[in-house]
This record gives structure tokens, sequence and C-alpha cells, in this order.
């Protein structure tokens, strides 16, 4: 039972944390970059501590012919409103650093658009050897959490959400 | 005071509800188009139970020189996805059915794409004279709730989310 439970209460809270960290660096996005759909729970939370407009990005680990795939596929971009991202700042969020691939592979596709910054942030980034690489363009870098290499369950993954809760306040007591 | 209330737990309880008179309509959808930013949680939530991909479109309303306006304007597209979608099952999901304007807009916008079937998931629709209509494409219109027109207080909009949870109490046994 080596996994990590939290409700939707400790996710706000941390994208609390996580917007008052981004605003006391001096980092002011122009806009949030949602990586859907892990991402769009947590930017939209921060859409609330830091009042800017939400993009969203798709990608998927699965080719055209829906065959697994090692690579990141967009399945979604934001094809008009990129053209727009030149000189701006963007804010790029996913819920979960894990092998880092396609934070990577994000934040070169939304480099190509000549942003000003790119900054990421995290909910939870786990402690492992990551595949990809954050690349240097990105100065900062903010993760609710450093966590281990376990699974962790997401409120909004919960098939029965009080189950959840209880597994969650199981799990903290243990 | 006369505000509506929901905990991030309620809102997962009524997208299963949601999601539960979906499937037992018979309608299957191939997709979900999440209106952002309102519809990102609900319809993250629903992907759960639905198992379907988001896809998400975001409109607001001011116009390019950020004065306020009347009409959605489109902030965010879906260009490259929306050449699929011919032929497709669309579930529409926001979170509110308020003036009905967005709703309205969002279907003819998407009916252009010849999709096999659109329906529309909402968490909760106002029972108020409404602004817009929905087009008579649309035979299936899922709502979480019927609520009187008054103001809802959402989690996610929440600058505490222990008051908001407080208050949700205060309100519920007033």
């Amino acid at each position: 039972m080596d996994k990590y439970w939290f409700t939707y209460e400790d996710i706000h809270k941390t994208a609390l944390d996580i917007s008052n960290r981004v605003k006391a660096s001096g980092f002011e996005p122009d806009v949030i970059v949602a990586i859907g759909s892990g991402g769009f729970i947590p930017a939209r939370i921060m859409r609330t501590f830091l009042g800017k407009p939400i993009l969203a990005v798709g990608v998927a680990y699965y080719d055209s012919d829906d065959k697994p795939s090692d690579l990141p596929r967009k399945v979604q971009w934001i094809e008009e409103a990129e053209k727009k991202l030149a000189g701006r700042r963007i804010l790029l969020v996913d819920e979960v650093d894990d092998s880092r691939t396609t934070l990577e592979y994000c934040v070169r596709e939304l480099l190509r658009h000549k942003p000003s910054e790119i900054a990421v942030a995290v909910l939870h980034n786990k402690l492992k050897e990551k595949r990809g690489s954050i690349p240097p363009e990105v100065k900062r870098y903010f993760a609710g959490l450093d966590v281990k290499d376990r699974w962790i369950c997401y409120p909004w993954d919960a098939l029965d959400i009080d189950a959840h809760g209880v597994a969650r306040e199981a799990a903290r007591q243990a």
C-alpha cells in the first residue's frame, strides 16, 4: 500500500502554496498553459490565485492507430493562440512531474514560439531518475511537494470519493 | 446570503451522477469537450467515469481590446481536432447553465463540423429566463442539479478552502 492519497482540499492548498511561491519569485505569467487532462484541475485552481487565463494543450502516448508509444503526440494544441505567445510569460502547469517526458516535450514546443519566459509548476515532483529534462531556458520550476516514486491517488480519479477520503485518513495515520 | 455552496466532494458526486445518467441514456460519447475554464474540473471528473478524452475550448466575454462584450469570443478552439469531429458523438461540458449564451454559442460552433450527435452536460442549471437557447439538434441535456437563480460558490474559486467548507456547512444547516 505504498501509495500517496490526496483529497481535493489537499490539492487546493498545494495549488495555493505554489501560486504564492510563483508570486514571491517575481514571476507574473500572462497566461497559464494547462497540460490536459491532469493539469486541468491544478491550473483551474491556480487561476483563482493568479488571475490569469488558461490555455489547454493535450498530449497522449499512443499513435494515430491507438498503439502505445513512448513519445508524446499532440492531441490538442493551441494553434491560433500560440501565435500570440511571442514575448509573453507562460506558466506551464501539470499535476505531476513523473518521467519528465511530457514536460520536456511541451516546453520545447512552446519555446518555438519565442515566449519571453516559461516557468513550470507541478503539484508533485517524483524524486526518481528522469527520462526527460527541463530545457535550460526554464529558469523557474515550482513543485508543490517532492514525493517518493510511488503511485499517487488523485481525488479526480476516485470512483468513490468517500472511500478515497477514508483511505487517505488511514494512510495518514499509518 | 442567498448563495449556494458546493464542496469538491459535492461536485465529484454530481459529476458521477451525471455520468451515470449519460450512460443510462444510451449515449456513449467519443469525446468530451470542456468549456474553459469552468468546465475543466467537471469534465476531468467525468472523464474518470466515462473514460473518454477531453478537448478544451475557451470563450470569453471581452473583445480583442479587452472591452466587455455581450457576445462570446473564441479564446481557444480545437482547430485541428475539430476537423475530426464529423460523425463523432460529443459531450459538451460546462459547470453552469446560466444565461445559456455560452452553451448555445459552443453548440452552434461544434455543429458546423457535423458531429453525429451533441449532448450537453452541466453541473448546475439555473432556473431563470435564458438569453440563449439550446439548438434543437441537441437531443440530450443533463443537469446535475436544477437550482434557483442565486450566486454559486464553487470550491475552485475559494480563496480559503477551509472557510469555504465552513460556510457550506452553515448554509446547509440554516
